[in-house]
């Protein structure tokens, strides 16, 4: 059997290891030959691609990023994923003598990996997101370097915030779903956390503030790049910014700041924490759950599991259908959130 | 309500957060009272004990060992948990006006919080242990930190063992169960893991880490301290040793290190990691499990369940009945082993 | 002898411990009694003080931050610090009954501890600062931590840019000096490095930039924040934006990010470090350091060494008239700059 | 010019920077060749080398261990260094067409490069040991890494050693020199350190714990591998005991441990940090350090400097007369012991 392996989307600490688990279990335990598409379907359209053996994949898990970097390059020629898309797919999968997919990505990726099962290319996805928002699956890879990165963060700007009596904003990413805040929050004793689920309004997060204050400590506000202020008519004005960069940014810490400051009285800095949060070695928690997505994906092509996705479920990966996985972003529930608001304010 | 609440057995990252979960909601939400014992039933015996508060649990999250002590001193007076000691037991609670006890602890403590709420003195646990080796929760807070300790020892070894073409054997904790090993080995790509669950011969090693030399690389040993060669002799030998805290270092790698050398002809050498891996500061994981587990336990003894413990099952903690968790030890399982030994050799 | 200690300025790793060091040597060797002010010339001015003795700074020398906290607040109540200031300080002085103090803090403290010793109040410093610029010393505590940092994140943003093939440009601090974007540059083997001694057009930049392309490498460019474009209109243009915060997050990177973008067709990807890296627990280096620059301060005050600076040269820590020290910053020389030239491009 | 380069004696962090520098520089400006010999003289002796270039040492900073590899293989074959010797040696690297050496190890090293030197064989030194005991330099390369490690695991072990109210002995490498010990303990506040050139006895250090003890707190003992108690027969009995690899994971600690806990009746436990404060990833201080040394190096060499080595004298490096580096040991002298001593007891 002839695998190809490609990555898509944003990068995700532990690709790698999932890399090396379906190579080692693929190759050496099943006797498939792999290869790996350079930079995603970029590599896939013009024939960019490498061998993966077990040289390949030697001493990789614990470095960042991928070794077949990623794009997002869509696979769809058209874009629209019609029949001639399907069809340029097929041809291509038959030039390079392919009988299956691994396929590394997030919730587009996912979706992807269906279709092309639903028209006769077998495909298997292997979930990854730092954003942990795919359902199917209790966390995917990189979530858990993402939120070390930003509790490690909280640590080191409580300390500042503390000595200067400072509310520090810091934003950390999560467009649709506030995971990273929710966790990093908690696990930094933040007081309070803001996700994209649960609009607050800027006297509430004031008066939260506020009675930090009272109590003596100085505030540390965690932000979700795609929370959205209650109510307020502040936000908008952000929204029509143009320029210089300053999106990719984030935003929402910048014009968070300034209001906590002029509603409190207290001097309030704000910190991006951007492309940090998703670079550099991956935490052993998510080298092992890569690793073991990647045995269990290689595996499940071996049985010819067609159509489903590696989840974690408990401490055993489970072959999810991608029916179960795609369609619906994971956010954080109403429970979650109450057991965060617990040190609110 | 008043409820108190104690450390019993090794220290284990998270601890602090899982106080500090436990009583923010215990005390804010539900209103309880909440007594802490010092150095655990040492102080429940001794009457040594502090109010635990909003201010004590103030910023400890992030803390290593635990604010309350812990000892292995028994609850149990004559040592047996027979009538008499559940009466002395049950006086010093009616003493302190005591309406139920959080236990926090391992295997031991678990089994203990089982027998006061079956002779009527109501217990919830809270499990704990870097080993993970208890039932009923798919991880104990302690353990993701002391995986990831080891798993940077790895990293570390690993560069000095390539650099020197040695190879390194590391020792790390776990007497009856491998989970340590098991884990921090994948994530750390080493070469041979050995966990007390399945023993193997100082030949199988040996060709395994020549097997290593063939392929060009240095290989990296884990092993479990409760690790037994299989069908040798030689560690009796050292079983038989005495004396001069040897046997506190462990002993394991002590021994497989010359032996490997003498197998192999390939310099080797060993490190026990020792108490390194169970103190510091907490993996953001390991804070998230643990503030989350207090939370539960807090609700859970507001509900009145007693007699239960917080498990983690997949994203979730429930509270899972005392009789589930405790009397067996979770061991690693073949499958787990077998995915560990792709890399083997 | 009383000696007042007090910390100015911006917080910096190592404070604590150079607190820790001077009181252990002060009190315990040389029978001082010492007291701490508050916020830094706030709690001199406001009597907000408490005594520092071995309890007090029991454990700190790990922690971030600093136990007396610090502000910008200033010592000359006209701001000009005139006879009339001084009068003031003076007064209270004697009202405190110190005999001397100990003046933590960076270029403008060491300023004051000059001025109070010219005018008969006998005054050492420590110098601080994580921008390194201060002359008299090699290097200031908390220097080192935050180019550690900064190291840090260069690794987690190169493995990003490599998967993706982008340029990432970071921002770290240095307003005058470009110190910490010098050494973390070197150490992350930045392909660019910009400090504000060394202005360069953009049209170099991206020549850098595409010559790394060239090599088959994705850029990683550290610019200090106080860089400024060579002969450019375009960074005027920032300097006339307003408002929201924008201007604590530093703004340089989301400058140049844009222009490299457009002049090389590289995708190219901003980060501001912000505050994350002057706080949280210091490195063993800047720890160290700054214990060692509190016993010679304390040893200084023994000998009644005033209007000196506890200034590391070479191995030693020598006690440097403040008169050396301030007055004109240190900057990066050009053959520092010439070195880190080496991987340009 | 063509410039041999090697590395001898143990790994230290930090050797693959000053490999990159002295490429970057020596080929890249001055217009060398260089070509690297593996694992040291084994490599020379046995014509196993490889060019270095750019392409060679891209990315290898931030890598522990170094990519030529190292050994103890000793450059004189008869073992003693005579004429015989040189000229086996000569006449390898006529027929090599070598230059000059760089030559990156320990004291060992740079006596064989003054040796190589003073008999026609040009050849520049680069110090590194992570000991720090080599005269000539501030501090060497590695050192900085070594005593990061350190004073994390004296972190990490302080909060289990008050969690369980235990004495906590580290054992850190050094066997004649104590600068490991003596900067990790001051940086993680060791109420007792302990080098090899200031023997302390039982009676004294158990003194010391007891009134740590009676202050409230645990001891955190650090003891340098070379350290012997004074006037004490109780460590020769460890120096009659053979096998097992006992030897290589030290000693020092084991011994230490019962008898503190013997003397004082505090439970004490050991840890040997062992072979994982030489490796990794180095920190950024050894990174800048080690690069600059290799650009010295390669500068000395253009300029014809032979029989320097390239040392840090503040924050430049000088080229110092191989005859001032090598012979004498460089100790912790009385002036650091005492400065260590101020938090003893």
């Amino acid at each position: 059997m002839r695998i190809g392996v490609l990555c898509s989307g944003g990068d995700s600490p532990g690709m790698n290891a999932a890399i090396r688990g379906a190579v080692l279990r693929g190759v050496e335990v099943h006797g498939f030959e792999m290869v790996g598409f350079m930079d995603g379907w970029r590599g896939f359209h013009e024939d960019d691609r490498i061998p993966l053996d077990r040289a390949a994949v030697r001493g990789i898990s614990p470095l960042g990023g991928v070794i077949l970097g990623t794009s997002r390059v869509q696979p769809f020629v058209s874009g629209r994923g019609d029949e001639a898309d399907i069809r340029v797919i097929r041809d291509r999968v038959d030039a390079y003598g392919l009988d299956a997919f691994l396929l590394i990505g997030g919730n587009g990726t996912q979706t992807v990996a269906q279709m092309l099962t639903d028209h006769g290319i077998p495909a298997i996805g292997l979930p990854k997101t730092i954003d942990n928002d795919l359902s199917g699956t209790d966390y995917t890879f990189g979530f858990d370097t993402a939120v070390s990165i930003a509790s490690e963060a909280i640590d080191r700007l409580r300390t500042t915030g503390d000595s200067h009596r400072r509310c520090m904003v810091l934003e950390v990413m999560g467009r649709d779903a506030g995971w990273i805040a929710l966790h990093a929050g908690m696990a930094g004793g933040a007081q309070v956390t803001l996700v994209p689920e649960f609009p607050e309004s800027i006297e509430q997060i004031s008066e939260w503030v506020l009675s930090v204050r009272d109590r003596g400590r100085s505030s540390l506000v965690v932000v979700a790049e795609g929370f959205r202020l209650a109510g307020g008519a502040a936000q908008t004005t952000r929204d029509g910014l143009d320029g210089f960069g300053r999106k990719r940014l984030g935003g929402v810490a910048e014009v968070l700041a300034p209001l906590i400051e002029q509603h409190t009285g207290i001097e309030t800095r704000a910190t991006v924490l951007g492309h940090v949060q998703r670079g550099g070695s991956p935490t052993a928690f998510d080298r092992v759950l890569a690793t073991r997505t990647g045995i269990a994906a290689a595996d499940a092509a071996h049985a010819g599991q067609w159509g489903t996705m590696a989840g974690l479920r408990g401490d055993r990966i489970a072959m999810v259908p991608l029916a179960e996985a795609v369609g619906h972003l994971k956010t954080v529930p109403e429970a979650r959130y109450e057991e965060a608001r617990l040190n609110f304010g």
